[in-house]
Order: structure tokens, then sequence, then C-alpha cells
């Protein structure tokens, strides 16, 4: 492992051990329901944001942020529970979704708890209280931008053809990407960073998470199941409004003839018409545009560890395939 | 109109208005199905609460909260949308619910939006950064009991007959007790109230809440369907766990005999029974309890017309008929 990873992996360990400390022996199925995806591991990667933000406008240690940290990842998984809801999915991290291991009306609630439990933790966050305020504020505007977002992924399903790689993006910019703009603000507010660098450091988490968001159509498409946890090529099959799939569109690629069962030479042949048409190439073009964007909003910050750590970061996203 | 009354009816036009002005030219279906219940309509009661608590701790307009009595109507707002989801009701304040109108997916995202938007007014509060913080805690708080009393009063329908007197009134004084406490609380925190006023304004709202659900259930069975816009006799025919079917059973009345379609007469002949058997005065007697505690509180703080009108307003709770 290299440094960044050393870190990203120590860091995980901390937001574990801290939200098994808060939510390991939940009590009543209310609770059981919402701590089930929280335990379910996952990355930490919005929590890491939130401490490397505040690294970057202050030096030393960011235990004082665990709390927000912690807020930032429950509001991730609170959008998990509910989405996995509206998208009908039956499993996420290797285990059943709360809709389907519980029901649905304790998988809105479940979620909704976990919405409360974010802002409640937001608010323990040791901070100025000015600073405290402008979180809960920046929280609560990236909250609204999530829901449009997926609001707006679910009108793909029926705009089919008429989404454009524009329409996309700005898809991404607001189901991915505000999260993690809003854990590089956050940590910057709270650290007690000026405007120049919670502004910077927000847009830094703005274009890193729609890189990421692109990536996760790739791995979908390319990743081997064993390595993603995931279905292989099941965006195709299902005819998702993909980064991949728009722009094959665009290329005059029919991707139609995919939308049923596929095997794995199904999912060969069908990367081999994408790379053949050079799709592949401008979707990976397209996701390093958003992560140079990243890496010039850092530019603005002085050097430190926080500010590295980002820069690889952002690197990190677009690579991992899984 | 006596005073209060015509406050009430002013404070329900400032709140309209304001609501209509943030709200009133949704763009799009996300905006257009969070607005849809928001302004249909309602008494406004718990933004009249913010402001009276707030002019109980202290003297002169509380045109500044304006923003943190339309946090509460929202909460109110969004807990009435998932809600109508989880016990699949149909129409709501006289319009189709959310989910009927639009889906379950839109309904879904819509109250996400008025939570995150509840958050985010309340933020805009002008008050002490400090108070700001406490009063934002305040709602998370009270949004995960409002959970927790939801998913109480979803597990009664599987409790049936082991459902008590106390598991009724937990339920009510955490889905509907809850946020009356923290509209109370959440008003003096942000007028500079100390905590002893604070905890003050809380217990009353808590109290006044808890008797205000005792007072829908009576609503339900005694009020004429055109006074109270509601389906007369609805919880009889579903067999709810009422405090009213609560108190039932504990005097030996068998009521699965109206879980079915009920006429005029027989709702009239289950209120004779239940009059009989003085179950009627047995459930006023324990919401006239509620009413005394509450008043009880507010003898803690000074006299002043904003405790006056709390005073009477505990009293309008339980002798409403809508």
């Amino acid at each position: 492992m290299n440094d960044l990873e050393t870190y990203l992996a120590e860091t995980a360990d901390t937001v574990d051990m801290a939200l098994y400390r808060y939510f390991g022996n939940a009590y009543g199925e209310l609770y059981k329901a919402g701590e089930h995806l929280l335990l379910a591991g996952g990355k930490r990667l919005r929590p890491a944001v939130v401490f490397l933000a505040a690294e970057t406008v202050r030096a030393g240690s960011s235990d004082d942020l665990i709390s927000a940290a912690l807020a930032l990842e429950m509001t991730h998984t609170f959008t998990l529970v509910h989405d996995d809801i509206m998208d009908g999915d039956a499993t996420r991290r290797g285990v059943p979704t709360v809709h389907t291991k519980w029901d649905m009306p304790t998988a809105i609630l479940a979620g909704d708890v976990l919405y409360a439990k974010a802002f409640e933790f937001l608010t323990y966050a040791i901070a100025e209280d000015r600073a405290r305020v402008k979180a809960v504020t920046m929280l609560a505007r990236t909250c609204t931008e999530i829901c449009e977002g997926q609001h707006l992924d679910m009108t793909f399903e029926k705009a089919g053809d008429a989404v454009g790689p524009l329409d996309y993006l700005e898809m991404a910019a607001k189901k991915t990407g505000a999260l993690y703009a809003a854990s590089a603000g956050i940590g910057a507010i709270l650290a007690g960073g000026n405007a120049m660098q919670v502004d910077a450091l927000y847009q830094y988490g703005l274009n890193a998470g729609i890189a990421f968001q692109i990536q996760d159509d790739l791995i979908d498409l390319l990743a081997p199941a064993e390595k993603s946890g995931k279905d292989r090529g099941s965006d195709l099959r299902e005819g998702k409004q993909t980064l991949v799939a728009i722009v094959a569109r665009e290329r005059g690629l029919d991707l139609a003839k995919y939308r049923r069962t596929l095997s794995p030479a199904d999912v060969a042949a069908a990367i081999a018409e994408l790379e053949e048409a050079g799709v592949i190439r401008e979707v990976r073009r397209i996701a390093e545009e958003k992560v140079a964007n990243a890496r010039q909003s850092l530019n603005l910050l002085p050097d430190s560890k926080g500010r590295r750590y980002l820069d690889e970061l952002v690197e990190y996203f677009v690579k991992r395939s899984f």
C-alpha cells in the first residue's frame, strides 16, 4: 500500500469503530434496519475527504471533526437506503437492501432516521458555532441537490434517447458530485477555512465526485464481477443512460441489442464494439477532464499533506476497479 | 373569533404567504410534488407555537423567526408525505396524497426535499449562532423521535390486543408530541431563552401534542365528516389501536364487530356503546390530564401575551372538532 492507501485504510478503521460505537448495539427493528447498510462496510471515502479538506486548511489532527465525518457517511447511507427502494434493487455491498430484508415502510423510516442522525452528528462537530451553522446549511442544500440528481436519473429512464452528455453530467454533479463537494466544503468550513479555501475545496469535491460517478459506470462494464462485487454489465442489460451509453449513441452505436441476459462473452463483445468506436476512450477523457478540474482547484491552496492526498485521491477515483 | 383565533388566522396567513413566495412557482415534477401538500392548507399550528414560545421569553415581534416557523411546518409536511406512503393513504387535506398523484419514488424524494429544506430554513433564522446550532440539534433529535413514533404506530397493527395505554402515550409523545415540543423549544431557543424557559416550553409542547393526538382520535369518531373532512369512524373500521380502542378493551368492550363498512347508524351505535361504558369520558380525562401538564409548565414562565395564548391554545387542541 502507498501512503494514501494506508491513510484511507486507517481512516476507514476509525470511521468503522466510531460507527460501531454509536450504532453497533441497535435495539429494535428500526435501528437494526438503520445500521444495516451503515455497518455493512463501504470505502468511507466521504469521511476521508472531510478530514483531508480540514488538513488542507490547517495543520494537525482532525479528530475534532469525527462526528462531521460520520454525518457525511450517514447522509450517503440514507440516500442509498431510499434509492434502493426507488430503484427496486435487492442487494448492495453484498447484503440484502433494507427494504428487501425488512419492508418498504421500515426502509423509508430507517433512511429518515439516518437523515436525522446526519444533521444531529454534524452539530456535534467541535468547531466555531458560526462554522457549524454554515456546515448545516451546506449539508441541507446538498441533500436537496442529491434528491434532484436522483430524480433526474429516474427521468432518464423515460427520456431514453433524448438524454445527452450534458444531462448526464448535471445528474452526476447532483447525485454524486454534490456530496463529495459538501464533504470537502464542510471539512474546510469546520476547520476554519476562509471563503476562498472553502470554495476551492467544494469545487474539488464536485469535480472529483463527477469523475467518481463516471468511473462507477466504467466499472460496471469493465471490472470482473469478483472484483467489483457488482453484477457485470447490468447497466447495458437494463439500458441505463450511463455516459458510456450516451457517447455510444452519439457515435451511432446501437446498444439496444444488449438489453437481455448477458454472458461473459456478450459483455466482452460489447466492450470490443465500444472500444472499436472509441467510446471507452472518450468516456475516460471526460473523466480525466473532471480530474484535471479537481486538481486545478487544489492549486489555489498551499502545499500540505492534506492537499497532496486529495490530489492522489482523485486519481484513485478514476483508477479504482471496485 | 376570539383573540387567539384571530392570532392563529393571521399567523396562518403569514405562513401561507411565505410558503407561496418560496415554493409557489415550483419548476419540475419533484418540486411540484414537494409543494403539493405544503400548499394544500393546514392549520399552521406548529409555526404559531414557534412564534408564541418566542414571545413568551421576550417581548416584541417574532418576524425574525419566520424561516424557523416554516422549517417546523416543512418538517411536519415531510412526515405526512412519507407516512401516507407507509400507510397507503390516498387522500389528505382534501387532495390526493403525493404518492397517489405522482408515484412512490417521487413521493419519497419529495419528502426528502422538504426534510432538507426544513434544516436549510432553520439555519436562516435571525438569531445567535449558538442558538441556531442548538435549534438544529433539537430538530434533528425530534425527527428521529417522529420516526420512532411512526414505527411504533406501525408495530401496533401487528401487536393488536397487546397494546396498552402507556404504549399509546409513548407513541403519541413521539409521533405528535415531539414536533410540538420542538416547535416550542426552538422558538424559545432562537428568541434567546435560558435553559429553564426552553425546557418549560418544550414540556408544554410535548404534553400539548399528546393531547392533540388524542383529540384527533376522538374527532375521527365523534365529528361529523362534513366538519372534520375525514372519513368518519375510519379508525374503528380499520381496527386501529387508538386510545379509544385501548380503553374500550380494558373495559371489556369488543370493538371487532365494527371492523367493516360502517353506516352513520353503526357509528352512532358504537359511540353509544363507548359512552355507556365510560370510554369517551376516560379518554377525555387523559387528554385533560395532558392539558393540565402543559399548562403547569407554562406556570414556570412570567405572564405575557405569548404565554396567555399558549394557555388558550392547548385548550383549543382538545376542543376543536377538525
